[in-house]
């Protein structure tokens, strides 16, 4: 739920997140959990995981034309496949599916260490578009 | 992905998440989001409303009988109603649905000011029970 | 994905789907599940039981005031939780959690004999209001 | 919800679902909607395009190694992208994103009249594996 301005926002400053590429379609976005984020397994919290791919997503949307003057996400669906652990960069790769006139669907996939599978994640946002 | 202890997790401190109620199937967690938690728009990170219901729905699984000992979120569905201010105590109930002998499902209500709605969210968990 | 109007459509009829119930936000549909309907096992397909949740979440939309001239689910979330049995009478019971301008918010129960609790679901509707 | 024979389910009979592909790994399932299928607005019914991806990510499973004795899906998730229409072959591609020892990820792409994408989906799976 943002208007796409280019700094990064409150929230991805604060957890650490780092936009790696881009490119129209795509976005991929890294964070390196702290112990903040840990679970009471010692684990980072799926929450967080969670956090990631939707900002991932939310990020990839912003790369399309004509441009996405305001986007907000309705849908988040996440299948946690393996634990992260504290300190593993994970990185979040998503891509635009479908880029309607009114509505974007996105995947995600998150890895870790040695490109081991963390999560798959997909959304769907509302969007308004740019006048051209 | 959490071993079920009774102290708050590193994350639960780190959020602000506190219990506010819980009885057996169900668990009422809420958190006032800070302006680190803001996106773009100035509202509440989708991210993080994802985090307080995943936690709520982690809480409510371990008030059933018997015990459980492990548990593994491995799928967490969002579905975004309305933005959160920053400030507005969100309170996410959650309620276990289904409790099987390995998986339990749960589902959330995330309510803002007024008890407005602001998304509901549902999730499976693999779980070990205790032994009796 | 239909235009609102009040007689049963093909799959409804050829499903063999009735409306038990409907009220403001609310409706029930029953499905007799045929011998035709079984999967390897021997138990409704799944994806039967995902079509009698999405008609029964789709019809509640229509109860809504101000009335709903068409509606397209965009999204579909079924938590698979019993095998449901040819033959056994399945209750779905849909209930619109969220009406907004152009979006609905449904979620429902699906049940079998003796109330056992077969499916959970949710499903995201793109609406157009009717003029008053 | 199936035991993993070869032969066809009743359902897929019905349904007319057919394997057009498969490797290690992965699945096409075909369906030709008929009119049966049709909802109020003339197009395909949501319920028979998640019936079709569910079947071709079941379908999908079956292929790994080792073998899968039993499975269960018990999370399916489904994208509306675009209508699709009565006797418009559609084409779900199914693909195994993860499997572990008890539990598997699918991912699927419904694609109609050149290759235009109706829906996305996914699903979870609780396995059984063979025994070697």
């Amino acid at each position: 739920m943002s208007e796409l301005t280019q700094a990064p926002s409150r929230a991805w400053e604060w957890l650490g997140l780092t936009l790696a590429e881009t490119a129209e379609g795509t976005a991929v976005v890294e964070m390196n959990p702290t112990e903040d984020m840990a679970n009471h397994a010692g684990f980072v919290h799926g929450g967080m995981i969670s956090t990631l791919a939707d900002s991932a997503m939310g990020r990839s949307i912003r790369t399309i034309k004509p441009g996405v003057s305001r986007a907000a996400s309705f849908d988040l669906k996440l299948n946690f496949i393996a634990a992260a652990k504290i300190g593993e960069t994970l990185r979040a790769t998503a891509k635009v599916v479908h880029a309607g006139r009114r509505t974007v669907v996105a995947e995600c996939r998150v890895e870790g260490k040695d490109r081991r599978l963390v999560a798959t994640a997909s959304a769907t946002f509302a969007i308004t578009r740019e006048k051209e």
